[in-house]
């Protein structure tokens, strides 16, 4: 296996931003292909899928107002900075506000949702290990 | 070995922002404890060291009017999130100017300082690999 600095794709990299909470070179994706357990979400892949080896990937994911993520649990941790209006997370049974660069950590196993009940734009990053387990829904659809 | 869910501190955990660039919660901390190859940084440990399972760790670092960082290298990847004023950033021999919310990806072994030319602070988030080697500096004192 080749070591990881000699990865062709490993090199630096300046994501410059559009001061509109996109990056010139980013997709906007879909924040899952399928499903009706979540609603109103966009996310960019900052780091992660372009031959970087650091251990960890970061994503800016937007949710629209009124728009919420799948309530879901895995073994992976969840580290959460917002950056853009303000939202809610769910984590087990508690409900937390999140505002402008209050940062959460979400631990293994915990079920999780991140929701917007306000009326501007939520967006945060949202770093993960590089390598993780897929989420298991915990019900199909949202309750809070 | 304690699976790492299961360490008592691997809790779920809320930081929140008091506004000012500093987290309830958060003490902040010298950039390095000696060296006169850097000058007027500070720096706050949001996740790492605090018995959190995730493979990295979260970090702010503010940069004073005038400071830098140390020019070192290491085998560990930085990357390197711009949050307040502006900043600059030396990677190899490329030099760049970093603004809000601009990401840069410091690859492994490359040669790099961070500095604050400008007259406001220069506020970033930095995140890296939890396990990770010890910087070497370049040089001991600052060239650009």
């Amino acid at each position: 296996m080749r070591a990881p600095e000699k990865r062709p794709d490993n090199r630096n990299r300046l994501y410059t931003s559009c001061e509109d909470f996109s990056w010139k070179g980013v997709q906007v994706e879909k924040y899952k292909s399928g499903g009706d357990d979540w609603s109103g979400i966009v996310r960019q892949v900052l780091i992660g899928g372009r031959g970087e080896s650091a251990k960890f990937h970061l994503r800016y994911f937007e949710i629209e107002p009124g728009g919420f993520s799948s309530f879901e649990t895995h073994k992976h941790e969840h580290v959460v900075i917002t950056v853009r209006g303000r939202g809610r997370a769910k984590v087990k049974r508690r409900i937390m506000d999140l505002k402008y660069l209050d940062v959460l950590y979400v631990n293994p196993d915990s079920p999780h949702r991140l929701s917007n009940p306000y009326e501007e734009p939520f967006g945060f990053f949202c770093i993960v290990n590089a390598k993780r387990d897929r989420p298991k829904i915990i019900n199909k659809k949202p309750k809070d």
